[in-house]
């Protein structure tokens, strides 16, 4: 039941599979059927739809048992939501880190449909003391690293209770179709304005806790350093994604004519917040000129743009850059900070281009 | 002002100083002067008593800032205490992990003289909602692996504020003598049964926190991975010492005439508990036997230990092994747990001698 990804699908890791998005080919705003990027941490889990089952515990009134057809009888709701990595275009990072190489097609639009996890979570009753909802997926295995790793452990992630008790999705149908195998099906979490790492694929485990859960992938992995107070920084799990634009064309490193218009298109989106500004720089970041927006403001969905360029009458090299502002007011850095490590990379990427 | 240890001590790491108790030696109680184990992440910092100050902070009623004179005002409490590094035998591991590479003497004991934390607490006043008390030594710097640390961080710990309010003490003596550089001068923390890490040397601040601190030393550092409920092991800061017992006399190597009579002595400690017994194996863990504890139980200390052995009358090589027990009713275990990586290595240590 492997699933073959479309050839235009860009391999980063054959086993697990890690497929990236081509993103020079965006055009629609919802990302292609077979196309949508896949981040996976272990071998596919080979679930049943019949025996499938989601167990939710730990602080809550009464422990549950649900099947797909118990979910599948509660209200649906369906929304479009981008999924970006964390790691993302990390290999625009210099000097290089370790981790998937993503380029810049790790970042992916669909519809999901489902049912809210808060309806879950209030027909199994959450008691007092309650923080976290720890959502865990059914793959597992062991880590590369075993000095850093516990040996076999299973993709759990958490939320806080408030995120978890709003707009958390708990899906069975992408883009009005089942989930595929390596989407997580039959039945996955989806955290809309969250890094990708939240929304747990082959989900079979909800457990409520009264301590912030420190697994794996909430601790050494996807995790960052922050600076609260004024202590030294502190361990901190990934959750909302920052704001950031991409140029899908030119493609990096593509041939363009001298002297002539030119349409640079992309994307740009954002955590909690809309996109309000795009803007583009074709002289690697001296001037900046704001793109037209494409698609309506729309929270949690990546919002595409264009930005007409007249190309240099001279050949030569052009480097173009985009940046985003939301509506929160916040826009890109101009630089990685070092404690972001392999994560978050929002800086402006330098797109380089030859104007012949 | 550098320490110059004394040459027996093991020098472990020249700089920064990490130095090791010969345990061999052990003969009194208390570790005699500039005999006591260091561990040091970062250079020693210059403080000046004068100019010392004690900040205290984060949630409390009111900020402090104590002077040496002001804790020395106090009403001063003394006790002795055992600290034993959380990498203490981190060479018997197989296969060999990072880290200093301590044999038996990263452990020693010293009477401590200084007022408690919770006196400081109380004078400062919590507030409700506080959960933790950051410790936050002077020493700080950057370590060696940049793309997993935030840059400079300093050395910082925190207690559960339980612990803090308990018997935690801010100690300016040392065996009746103010701290030597490389203990901590002039203030450190002393916190009893956990293992060294937590108890701050260079103390120069207090922070009471509304969550679990997460800074590089209880992260990334001095944990491990712990079960917890039915999820994937997380990650746990280490806090109280296991029961261990270790053999002073023979030491690893040593050579003993054939068919006489030998002592074998030791230590053993633990945690929050007392030892309540050490048994002895002579044949490599096939037999054991008790051990005559010749210290008073008593929290927090290490207590000594003897065993009457005759040694084999024919030639050849005899591997020694202690264990001990506590009046919690815990034991070693017989292998080391993965999870614990490179700390809290609480096996029996095999001891191999040669009989001549």
């Amino acid at each position: 039941m492997a699933d073959t990804p479309p050839p235009e699908m860009i391999v980063r890791q054959a086993s697990p599979a890690n497929l990236e998005f081509p993103f020079h080919t965006l055009s629609e705003r919802l990302t292609p059927p077979g196309m949508f990027y896949v981040r996976s941490h272990f071998p596919v889990p080979q679930l049943d739809a019949a025996e499938w089952r989601l167990e939710v515990g730990g602080l809550t009134e009464q422990p549950l048992c649900l099947s797909l057809a118990d979910l599948e009888a509660m209200t649906p709701r369906t929304l479009t939501a981008t999924l970006e990595c964390a790691g993302n275009s990390r290999s625009f990072l210099r000097p290089k880190v370790e981790g998937v190489a993503w380029e810049l097609g790790a970042v992916s639009t669909a519809e999901w449909t489902g049912v809210p996890l808060a309806a879950v979570l209030e027909r199994a009753g959450v008691l007092p003391g309650a923080v976290e909802v720890v959502l865990c997926g059914a793959d597992r295995g062991c880590l590369e690293e075993p000095a850093k790793t516990p040996g076999v452990i299973a993709y759990e992630r958490s939320l806080p209770l408030g995120k978890a008790q709003n707009d958390v999705l708990l899906v069975y149908a992408m883009n009005g179709q089942p989930l595929t195998p390596q989407h997580g099906f039959p039945v996955r979490a989806i955290v809309p304005g969250w890094y990708g790492m939240a929304s747990v694929k082959w989900l079979t485990g909800i457990y409520v806790t009264n301590t912030p859960f420190q697994g794996f992938f909430q601790t050494l992995d996807y995790s960052y350093w922050q600076h609260r107070g004024p202590l030294s920084p502190q361990m901190t799990p990934l959750s909302v994604m920052r704001v950031k634009a991409q140029i899908a064309r030119p493609a990096p490193g593509e041939t363009l004519a001298a002297g002539q218009p030119y349409i640079i298109t992309g994307a740009a989106w954002t955590g909690e917040a809309e996109i309000t500004r795009v803007e583009v720089s074709t002289d690697g970041g001296l001037h900046w000129a704001e793109a037209e927006l494409t698609d309506p403001a729309e929270s949690h969905v990546w919002r595409r743009w264009r930005f007409a360029w007249q190309t240099p009458s001279t050949p030569g090299k052009a480097t173009l850059l985009a940046r985003a502002t939301d509506s929160a007011g916040c826009t890109q850095p101009t630089q990685h900070a070092p404690g972001q490590g392999k994560y978050m990379i929002t800086f402006p990427l330098p797109i380089a281009v030859r104007v012949e």
